[in-house]
């Protein structure tokens, strides 16, 4: 049986209804459903895409570091099941003339080939109308995110990759969370977790997120740092099976403080968590920095680095957004679960008009699918 | 007579000298020392490189905005000229094995063709070793952008490039300046001035550059945006010959403060600066924003804006660095001269090995030989 992705349908006024169903299309008819996912060391900028090449049946070469941990031939490749609402994928299917074969589907069935499977969830009744969301269609949404956790907990499924949320109707619905990432946090218990976004030329986490400028250097403390160093190389091995990853620090201040005349949270905070680090990794990954943040991103970019534990939301965002504006993917490293996410909204503006674009979500689902057969494959 | 560039050597002891010598051999055998300079709008992302193409012949088709602005044919191409030591380019030239013609040059001369044109304003004896520069290279390097400012008030040069210099030796031979660009201002006795980075794909201005990330908040003032977004319409007008630039600010907060949650600068400060230089623009310019720090430099790279303000050091230079790393420019605006710079240091670590790399320093003399053309064609 293949591991199964479950991917969460967001809003059901926004434009995660039509994604998914645009993905499923694309799925069946370049036969994106069955690729094979050899489990190799995911470095940016080298060739290695994250979105897999269909097989042509060859056994794939493995990197030679991870040779010893690796199964010989092709995992079975991950299968997706939406959890959502039928009702509302056929109406939007509908309006937008996209042919599918909506199968319904209960924990420990077999997925049907070619058929895009839902858990059904919810029917909601009226259908929302685009843009039109609802506490009623909040709540559904809440459970769509709340069941996925639970199934991966029973490991019924493998991973999630969700489809974005309003957050005023999640709340307006019962489900009192500040975010998607916050809510999947509370679900598993979890209390060291981290936001990541990944591209194929550049990985980032974030030390700090939503938080205005002024109060960005308030946030630095020794053990946030530490914690997240530590988190991004777990993740880096655990999740892109890289087995001795070098990670890159970004300083707080221009040119790193320079000697202190620019601030100095490096000499004061940074350095020394670097060093803790340093000392815990026992030769499994190497920290550089702190580094001045206007050279890191393009170090890192170039291949000098697997990621970049950034200090604040624009430090990561910026460089991450001009590399991986269509095709980043965001994923929620630290907890129990692997979910990835798509990078953007639910772009009430175009939903319903057949305008969005599914790159991120398929970027968010390969991502999700490579995660499950690495750590299948390194046993982690 | 051809315009006539200034290039300051530098620091005696870092790689200003040899790039001088390596760029003046490229200009020698490609020809590249007489490229045509059409004037046209140079707007990110158009096929217009700032590196000249060399001309066949042919009269160029200027951009139809400017057609009335401009002469037909081709303007003499701008000749450099290097504000220097002889012995100094001469035993560099030596060590490295460069051939090179070095010609005395003093103003009023017309510059010899296929020679480095040099005024010597120093006779440093001993020629101080790479990377051990002392308080007499320092004050003779300070001569050099001394002279050359006051060449450029009296129109003997027609603008100036920088070669990196060491701050330390500045001040130790007796200028007293915190930087390159603080010298300049002080010698123009301009006030109002800033710095531009600019590359093909990416125009950035900085509104606050060396100081600790904590003390950014309180260097956003509406006054300082509203002169910041004033001087770098100017400068694309003139400069770039974009007769009405797309100028887009960057917020300070990320998602641009989120209405409020996440900082209030935007509708306090940065809003209502742009509210003021709209009223002033009378259809000259456009500005958009507070805008969104995580997607405007992508914005502005796919073609959308002609230059980003900044409110930040890594705000702009993280984008930046990761586009333009190599060929990335320097440019001074709002002072009466022309000024661009090199986007690196004195690399003392490399100094007299024949590592360095001239690419930056080429783009720089590029620029503002192409920004001698602009301003001569729009008689601006």
């Amino acid at each position: 049986m293949p591991s199964i992705i479950g991917v969460t349908m967001g809003c059901p006024a926004g434009i995660g209804p039509e994604i998914i169903l645009r993905l499923h299309r694309q799925q069946v008819e370049t036969g994106l459903s069955r690729p094979a996912y050899p489990a190799v060391s995911q470095r940016p900028g080298s060739s290695l895409a994250l979105v897999p090449t269909p097989t042509s049946g060859s056994i794939p070469t493995p990197a030679p570091a991870l040779a010893s941990a690796l199964t010989p031939g092709l995992s079975p490749p991950p299968t997706m099941v939406v959890l959502g609402d039928i009702g509302v994928l056929a109406e939007r299917a509908h309006r937008l003339q996209i042919k599918v074969n909506l199968q319904p589907w209960q924990p420990g069935m077999v997925p049907v080939t070619t058929a895009l499977n839902v858990l059904p969830l919810s029917t909601l009744n009226p259908i929302p109308a685009p843009a039109q969301p609802t506490p009623v269609s909040g709540r559904a949404m809440g459970t769509y995110i709340e069941r996925a956790v639970s199934l991966l907990l029973t490991s019924e499924l493998a991973a999630m990759v969700t489809c974005p949320i309003g957050k005023d109707m999640l709340n307006a619905g019962g489900y009192h969370y500040p975010g998607h990432t916050e809510m999947l946090a509370a679900l598993c218990n979890g209390r060291k977790y981290a936001m990541m976004m990944a591209g194929k030329r550049l990985r980032v986490t974030l030390l700090s997120i939503h938080r205005p400028l002024a109060a960005v250097p308030a946030a630095i403390n020794e053990e946030a740092v530490v914690r997240l160093i530590l988190l991004t190389a777990a993740s880096l091995r655990r999740d892109f099976a890289i087995l001795n990853p070098r990670i890159a620090v970004a300083a707080l201040n221009p040119h790193a403080g320079e000697g202190g005349m620019f601030g100095d949270e490096e000499a004061k905070i940074i350095a020394p968590a670097i060093a803790r680090t340093v000392a815990e990794a026992s030769g499994e990954f190497t920290v550089s920095g702190p580094r001045p943040p206007d050279t890191v991103f393009h170090q890192a970019a170039r291949g000098d680095y697997d990621a970049v534990v950034a200090m604040y939301h624009d430090q990561g965002l910026i460089p991450f957004k001009l590399l991986h504006f269509q095709d980043g993917v965001n994923l929620t490293i630290g907890l129990p679960i692997v979910r990835t996410s798509v990078n953007h909204g639910t772009a009430y503006d175009i939903a319903g008009t057949g305008l969005a674009d599914h790159a991120s979500l398929r970027a968010a689902f390969d991502l999700a699918a490579q995660i499950v057969v690495n750590r299948e494959m390194t046993n982690q």
